[in-house]
């Protein structure tokens, strides 16, 4: 590893850290040769900030851009200093450096599937095009893959929101799978447990627990509708209805405890329930950005439960690949997507 | 599981939460049937909480008694609501309910396995006897376990003070030797690094991945001093030298990446360089409440690092055993620990 091929070189202050811990990124369109410039067409921020911006500005869309117009000036990256996290962007590929390792070229229309809270990023039309109601920004600008980065050729065959909105979560899909295959290959296909099931993350990972071979799959939602539109899409043995910040409430819910519980609720607050919910040598996976590292290891022994908690990697190799067959493969997932377009309760 | 066996009961406010998130505990002496009162003798902050507390307050020793003094007073129970961490107490047993689990009696001397976030506790004596310098606090007053807590009888054959500030991070080995004798059994004995390594919990890691068949031990620590103790011991195959907050520096000190990296470092900002320090497929396992979700989260996605993330669950079944051995078979371990009275530069 070089310091090149992370980044280092774009951190302006303070010096020594990752660009992702990074005050301050410098921007300059001059790419090195292992960089890739890329014209941006729209960011698309995590669900988390999006929701801590509009709580923050009681939900004044004015207010919501000025502030998230404010956070790429003062940092050269989206990157939320409340929640700590940012989204990502869909552009096209301006220039890609000789030495680039992506395999991009002039003209691909690409997602990056890293964190905009790493990613150098200038934007030069004052995000006159978004409306603050949601979290997908027409935008124009330009931003910087590195050598390390994760970029994805859009799919042709599928709108590019659609597609952009489902990259964004693929790393919920790809880690579930991989913990519920690893279990069914070890003979012992476990119960699977969503909670925050009819959002993004949560519907790609109950499809992707039942294509790993999971015994049961299990939705937890916090309202009526969900549990009717969750319901309806039959990506669920069992669909329950609770409030998923109360622990007691989600044990009960879920009944006998699950094997594997994947939270992708992005509310603080859920990391006990999902604790009570899961049997001893069970597996947590925490997908949310708000999730607490002191409350869940905290939680975990103040429960005496015996459960592996992981904290959910964006990355796992083929993510995007395997998110967007899921979404070809199964409609119901793809009727939450369209569904959801512009709503966002969950990840 | 039953609210009364997690301690519902004792939570005043806010309503519906467990006993670690709420704000204020119900401290009342009087127990239920499968509830222990303890007659407390000496606190024992975590040393993320110490940390704070004596950065705040710029080391005045009477400070940090009052405040520690106020947060029990208000909360019911020893929860720094900065850090969101807490510690464990030793007392010996008063009262214990007929219905209890915990297998204790009166006049047991014991050590709180559960964090002090979620117990019960009221002193009665101001803390007079604390000088504020240490995260070791003698006290008098009283705290409350419930069904569901875990306790351990303190051994006869080792200090009090030492067995507690073992028990105290007994989490770390336990998990460190489970996921290493994991990787043993399949075949593939991991090379492991632990940063924080001359610390408590990092010690007893190296100690406990030897144990559990490591292919190689290699300890970071961030100063000289440090490294002359850590070598001295002989608990590491190679000791080396970072800051653990300089993810390119660490990367640069433990060279080959790693199959198993622990952090037991107590200070913000070391996720970025524990993941760069690791193979992909490789593990981490965060011990230090100092962690930050997102950081760790996000960290591994732009690195495009395939890892995976175990949040350090505190409780492993036979957690205090192992770690007592460990302690009493090493004794480069037991002479770390001994150096360390009243040092709470690492967890």
């Amino acid at each position: 590893m070089t310091g090149t091929a992370v980044g280092l070189h774009r951190v302006l202050e303070p010096g020594g850290v990752l660009p992702q811990a990074a005050r301050r990124l410098d921007t300059d369109p001059r790419i090195r040769p292992d960089e890739v410039r890329v014209r941006v067409e729209r960011l698309n921020l995590d669900a988390a900030s999006y929701r801590q911006l509009h709580t923050a500005h009681g939900g004044d869309p004015d207010a919501i851009r000025r502030e998230v117009l404010e956070i790429i000036e003062a940092r050269g990256k989206m990157h939320n200093p409340v929640t700590g996290s940012g989204g990502m962007l869909v552009g096209v590929v301006d220039e890609a450096g000789p030495d680039s390792p992506l395999g991009l070229k002039p003209g691909d229309r690409i997602a990056t599937l890293v964190s905009l809270t790493l990613t150098p990023l200038a934007v030069d039309d004052g995000l006159a095009r978004w409306d603050g109601r949601s979290e997908q920004i027409p935008a124009s600008g330009h931003a910087i893959l590195f050598a390390r980065s994760i970029a994805a050729v859009l799919p042709a065959d599928l709108p590019v929101p659609l597609a952009l909105s489902v990259m964004d979560v693929c790393g919920a899909p790809a880690l579930t799978h991989r913990v519920v295959a690893g279990l069914v290959a070890s003979g012992a296909p476990p119960v699977v447990a969503v909670l925050g099931a009819a959002g993004k993350s949560g519907s790609l990972s109950l499809a992707a627990a039942r294509r790993a071979g999971a015994a049961r799959t299990i939705g937890l939602v916090p309202t009526e509708d969900e549990e009717r539109r969750l319901t309806g899409t039959g990506l669920a043995e069992r669909v329950v209805r609770a409030d998923a910040r109360d622990p007691v409430a989600v044990a009960a819910a879920i009944g006998e405890p699950a094997g594997v519980t994947v939270v992708c609720v992005d509310v603080p607050g859920c990391e006990h329930g999902a604790i009570l919910a899961t049997a001893a040598g069970g597996t947590v996976i925490f997908f949310s950005m708000a999730t607490s590292f002191p409350a869940a290891a905290l939680g975990a022994e103040g429960l005496a439960a015996d459960v592996t908690m992981l904290i959910g990697n964006g990355y796992v190799p083929g993510h995007a690949e395997l998110a967007l067959d899921l979404l070809r493969a199964e409609s119901g997932v793809r009727s939450l997507f369209t569904a959801r377009a512009g709503d966002d309760s969950a990840q």
